[in-house]
C-alpha cells in the first residue's frame, strides 16, 4: 500500500508542518485537515496548510488512508475516541506525539482493533500555532516508530515511506527504549531549561531586567528552550514521568557531584567534565546533528 | 586621556576579537599583543589580531596606555604579576575575565597602586584560541565595568570610550553584584549544561550514539553551551564560588518543586511555570538579547 490520502488532526506547528511538507515534496498525496480551534482553522485555510480544511474531524478523516494526531499527548485519547467511528476501516492511525509508551496505550484503548503505528519526528522550534509550520522541518531529521508486536509490515512500510518522502529518515524503536533515550535528549534538557529561566525570573538580588539584559552570557540560549508550548510540554512531563523522573534523578547526582567540586575547589574534576563534554559537541556535529556555525551564527546577523 | 596604544596579552577568543575591532572600529589606535603559546602568537601573526605580535609580554604592554589581560581568571595574577615591573605608570590595566571579585583583587595584588579597572564583555562563542576571534563580537553587546572606589573619573571614561569604539554598550556595576548577576545569566547555564552533557554521555540504558543522534530535541542546545573552554570555565567557577554556589541552591529548589509537581501529576504547576517563562523569552527578544528566528535560524542552512 502507498499513502494517498492523509488527514491531520490538529494544525500547529507539527501538524502544519506535515501539510505543508506534504505539499512540497510529496505533491501527489491528498492532505485534509481540522482544528478543533476555529481561529487556528482560519488562518490553515490561509496559508494552504492542508488541501482541505474541514469543519469537522470526522469529515476530515471519512476518506483518509492515514490520520495523523497532531494535538498534545494528553489530548491524544479522547481526539481518537472522537474519531473511533468515522476512520476508514484499513487506515493508518499515527501521531507525532513526544512520548511513546502513553500515547500508544491510549490510542489502543480509543480505537481497538485498528492499526496503530505511533511516530515521533524529532523535530520542532519553539514555536508553536498555525503560523508556525513550514515544509522542511522534518528535512534530515529523525522519525521514530514504535509499532507494537503484530503490527502489518505493509502499513509499516507505508508510514516510513510517507516520512521518507517528507525528508526525514525513519527509525524503528519499542516505545519504552523511546521514552528513555527522548528523557535524556528533549525532556530534561527542557526541564532544566523552564527550572532556570524560572529561577532567575524570582530572584530579589538579581532583577528581572538585568537577568534579560545581560542574557547573551549563556542563559538566552535556555530561554529559546522555555518557550516552548506549555500545554505540549506539560503533557509530556505527565505522560512520560517515570523515565523523566529516572533521569532527573540521575542528573541531579552529577549536579551534586559538581557542586561538591566547586565547593572544595576541585579544579581537575571540573576540567576533566568540561573536557569531554567538549568532546559530545563534536561528535553531535559530525553526526550533522547540528552545524558548526559559532553561537548559532547569531553574529551573521547583528 | 583617550587611549591610543593597547597592550593585549593572551590572544585567544576575546583577546583577537578586541584586536580585530580595534582594526576594523578603531583603527587609530596601535596595537600589540602576547601569548605565552608559540603556536597562538604565529597564528594571531598570520591573521592580524594585532598590529605587532610580540615576543615577550614585558615588550608589548612597554609603551600601552592601556594592558587588557585577555587570560582565564585564575591565571590573571600570575600574568600581571610578571608584567609589573614593565607596564608604564599611567596605564590602565584592565581584563575580560568572566569573575570581578576575585579579579579585581588579584590584579590589586599583582600591582599595587595602579589604575585597574576589570571589565566583562559579556560576550563570546563556544569556540575559542586565536581563529575564533571576529571584529563584530562585541557589536551591540554590553561591557561591564567594575572599578573600585577611587578610580580615576579620566581612566573610567578612558576605557568606557575604548569599549564604544568597539560596538559595547558600556555598564558600570560593582564587582560582587556583577558576580551574582553573571552566575544566573551565564555561569549556573553553562554548569547545568556541563552536568547534562555529562550525564547523558555515562548512561548505560541509552547509548552515547543515540544521545548524539536524537540530540535535535533539545540536547544539542546544551552540547554547544557545555563546548566552551574547560580552562577558562574551570576558573570562572573556582573564583566566583559563593554566587554560583547560592544560585546553584535557588535552582535546585526550583528544580526539586517541579520533580513533585512531575511526581504527583500536578499539570497547572507546571503549566504555570512554562507560561510564565515563555513571557520571559518575549522580553528577551524585545530587548535585543537575541532574534526571533525560530531555532536560531538553523532550518535557514538546511
Amino acid at each position: 500500500m502507498t499513502i494517498q490520502r492523509v488527514a491531520i488532526i490538529g494544525l500547529g506547528l507539527l501538524g502544519g508542518s506535515i501539510g505543508l511538507a506534504v505539499r512540497e515534496y510529496a505533491p501527489g498525496i491528498v492532505t485534509t485537515g481540522y482544528d478543533r480551534d476555529e481561529g487556528v482553522r482560519k488562518v490553515a485555510g490561509e496559508r494552504g496548510l492542508v488541501g482541505t480544511v474541514c469543519d469537522s474531524a470526522a469529515e476530515a478523516v471519512r476518506e483518509a488512508d492515514l490520520v495523523v494526531l497532531c494535538v498534545p499527548v494528553g489530548a491524544m485519547e479522547e481526539a481518537a475516541a472522537q474519531l473511533a467511528d468515522h476512520i476508514p476501516k484499513t487506515a493508518i492511525i499515527s501521531d507525532v506525539g513526544s512520548s511513546k509508551q502513553s500515547v500508544s496505550e491510549a490510542l489502543s484503548r480509543a480505537l481497538p482493533g485498528r492499526t496503530i503505528i505511533p511516530a515521533h519526528p524529532v523535530a520542532g522550534t519553539e514555536q508553536s500555532g498555525p503560523e508556525a509550520g513550514f515544509a522542511s522541518l522534518f528535512t534530515n531529521r529523525w522519525c521514530i516508530l514504535t509499532p507494537v508486536d503484530g503490527t502489518h509490515e505493509n502499513a509499516l512500510a507505508a508510514l516510513s515511506e510517507f516520512w521518507t518522502k517528507l525528508g526525514a529518515t525513519v527509525e524503528i524503536m519499542d516505545a519504552e527504549h523511546h521514552d528513555l533515550v527522548l528523557a535524556v535528549t528533549s525532556h530534561i534538557p527542557h526541564l532544566i531549561a523552564f527550572t532556570i529561566v524560572g529561577t532567575a525570573s524570582d530572584l530579589e538580588e538579581v532583577t528581572r531586567s538585568e537577568v534579560i539584559k545581560y542574557s547573551a552570557g549563556g542563559f538566552r540560549d535556555f530561554t529559546r528552550i522555555a518557550a516552548s508550548d506549555p500545554v505540549m510540554w506539560r503533557d509530556v512531563f505527565l505522560n512520560n514521568k517515570s523515565a523523566v523522573l529516572e533521569m532527573l534523578g540521575r542528573f541531579t547526582e552529577d549536579l551534586t557531584a559538581l557542586q561538591r567540586a566547586i565547593r572544595s575547589g576541585d579544579g581537575d574534576a571540573l576540567h576533566e567534565l568540561f573536557s569531554r563534554t567538549r568532546a559530545i559537541r563534536r561528535e553531535v556535529i559530525k553526526e550533522g546533528q547540528d552545524d558548526d556555525r559559532p553561537d548559532f551564527g547569531r553574529e551573521d546577523h547583528g
